[in-house]
């Protein structure tokens, strides 16, 4: 069977999986823990062959880290099965209870989002985090994972689908697919796929969405700052940005940029640039950060950068940097040059962090806090299937609540809309919620 | 200036004008009502033009009565500024408040979603309305309506536009596009532009959703269902399905399709094509409807249709019908050639009720009571941008709800993420709100 026809079963057993009990929901959660356990030596043997393709293909160590599915990683994943099975129902909520008129009740209740497409790095344990979020929220799924590790995914997939099966789930809610063409084919199923939500390179993501007519949630880039402004605590700053930056510079949420307000610029870029150089980063800055840095020891050299490349990501231990007027030109660089991920101010004033964190147009807006901790498990999320930059729907770290949507239920007695048009019958609007 | 000039403008004003408090945009409010009482003469005067243009024409009397601008809708327009000034803040409610560990606090707060372009029908009262909302939920707004309607739009756009300024909202938070052009202008302001919410013909809106990077809100069809299951009172069916159909079949929440239960198809069918009738309206149906209504007295002829025609919005007083075996077929027809926006079941039983409810994956699901119920104004939500029949963001009736979004605040004293990565700190939730 091709992949579109597939998915457009899917579909179709789509209301029913919305519908399953969370009980059986939880069930598979639960089947899928054990079966994880219980499989734990061919998911570890399927690995080994990945990790030895990318040996043999001299991928770096830093990325053979996020191939490796191991003990630690198994254990971790079982951990978050049995804490997502403790997370109340996002489905069946009911977000407004009104009478309209006598004996006619509108209610708006939560309900899944239907098919969700997940075109995620390779990772494997993202695989089981990612599977077990659409369950738990009633949605079916079609999973891609990376090329990389195709056999430790093979083998995770046929344990989760067995164990979903086995509690009782329709069998067509979770789909894999396995080779790179079968992503332009999901791209066109937009008549049976509600939303798409790649990980990945910037450059992948842009291409999802600008090939599809799906919607879809996510983020292409993570240009995140890190303001300095006048009133700073310096030594926090230097602590904040260190992290922000050195900490785990791979990462969408690693910040990209420095801002530094001009009155506190002479005395605290030397700081900022020792603090970056001892966990091996370098700064690259406008003339006037390479002038202020000129002649300082134990730095590494300052590259002279242009504005334009102030939009860069770099993931890498290197970092933009600029001397600002104020807390009003930062908010006017990062709104301009940003990916309104997550940007961080440091300062001890309240008026100016309530500028910063009121006009920054970002999905994380922070005070004194390093920006890593934009994440759907330090949210307190259980998980999180990615990131949003967009401002619809799920903005930030997206978790359970970013995958359902909610419907309008409206229950009467043989109500008509007539009486009302002619001003005979008027709604009584009671909240009954 | 040119538009997309323009809208870059206004995309660097929207932070101050998510800034704006309440008082000010509820002063916006009141000033646009006075504004429109004292102006009332030449907004008068320039509608005029606009219906001697349209009378010249030759356009329809139903659609005539769309153009009109006159003392009862500005009455109207009056009465739902004022009620709009006296519903809750849309925006700054806190939605999350949580400690993730001592001293770091995350809350999640609502914020305008930014720069809002709204294409509309030529309706004056539509550019009242959808503006109105637009200032209360703190959002910038590019208005562009339909060109029958030219000279009343200039008018009220000024009055609007003048009254906003006076209450000290930022100049640049409403823009009105007046030329066809400048819809396709709009539609590439990908970067500065966060929304688009077409509404008008499926064509247009089609066309909207087929030629922009922008994320897109509204519906492109309406094809509303009536399903009567065999424990419904007839009579009540007739009278829910009557009023659907007829009581303003030009709108989309108008039903589209009748589906009749097998087991009281030939006891109901007569009941309900009679009912229809006496509107003036007609039912278009399979063979088995053609069959069951042949030789009935007092109703026009039942015209035979395919199965691909059921997917129709006739927008008239016509409907489609068809014979099915029980709730099961009547959801797999409506989830098949819906469109997701709003259908109906009349029925006694309850579990009959339940399962269409909940199976049936539209924005609305509606039992005993007529689809012209879904509407923001008659849900109580002061009035509607549009109705979504799409899964993300907001879905069915769209009022001020639809127009925010959130972003992430976190407050801490320092803190970094290394400690929490290696075991040495761990979070410790306490929920806050």
């Amino acid at each position: 069977m091709d992949m579109r026809e597939s998915i457009h079963r899917m579909k179709l057993e789509a209301p029913a999986m919305a519908a399953s009990p969370l009980e059986q929901r939880n069930r598979a959660l639960e089947l899928i823990a054990q079966a994880l356990e219980a499989n734990a030596q061919s998911i570890f043997a399927a690995n080994e062959k990945d990790m030895a393709s990318a040996a043999e293909a001299g991928v770096a160590q830093t990325v053979q880290k996020r191939l490796r599915y191991d003990e630690a990683k198994l254990r971790d994943g079982v951990e978050g099965l049995r804490q997502l099975q403790e997370l109340p129902d996002p489905v069946g909520r009911v977000l407004l209870d009104r009478e309209l008129d006598q004996g006619l009740e509108l209610r708006r209740v939560t309900c899944p989002i239907g098919v969700i497409g997940v075109i995620f790095e390779a990772r494997p344990d993202a695989l089981v985090q990612i599977s077990s979020l659409c369950i738990k929220s009633g949605n079916c799924a079609v999973l891609k994972g990376g090329r990389e590790t195709a056999n430790t995914n093979r083998v995770l997939f046929d344990v989760i689908h067995a164990a979903v099966v086995k509690a009782g789930l329709p069998a067509g809610c979770l789909l894999q697919a396995e080779l790179h063409s079968q992503i332009d084919e999901l791209l066109r199923c937009d008549e049976d796929v509600d939303l798409l939500i790649p990980r990945g390179s910037n450059k992948f993501v842009r291409y999802i969405m600008d090939h599809t007519k799906i919607p879809v949630m996510g983020h292409s880039a993570g240009v995140c700052h890190v303001f300095v402004d006048r009133d700073a605590d310096q030594d926090m700053a230097v602590r904040v940005l260190v992290d922000a930056k050195t900490q785990y510079p791979a990462v969408c949420n690693a910040a990209e940029t420095l801002l530094v307000d001009r009155p506190i610029a002479a005395e605290f870029l030397p700081k900022a640039a020792r603090g970056l150089a001892e966990r091996g980063a370098r700064l690259r800055g406008t003339q006037e950060v390479v002038d202020l840095l000129a002649g300082e020891e134990g730095i590494p050299a300052v590259e002279l950068m242009t504005d334009d490349e102030f939009c860069t990501e770099y993931g890498d231990y290197v970092m933009s940097c600029k001397v600002v007027d104020g807390v009003r030109e930062a908010v006017d660089h990062i709104n301009r040059y940003g990916s309104h991920h997550t940007d961080a101010i440091v300062t001890a004033s309240d008026d100016a962090a309530e500028y910063f964190m009121q006009m920054v147009d970002s999905a994380g807006v922070y005070r004194n806090c390093s920006t890593r901790f934009a994440d759907g498990f330090r949210y307190g999320f259980g998980a999180e299937v990615g990131i949003s930059t967009g401002k619809l729907h799920a903005r930030g770290p997206v978790g359970l609540d970013g995958l359902v949507t909610y419907k309008y239920r409206l229950v009467g007695h043989g109500d008509i809309v007539a009486p009302y048009a002619s001003g005979e019958k008027s709604f009584h609007y009671r909240e009954l919620g």
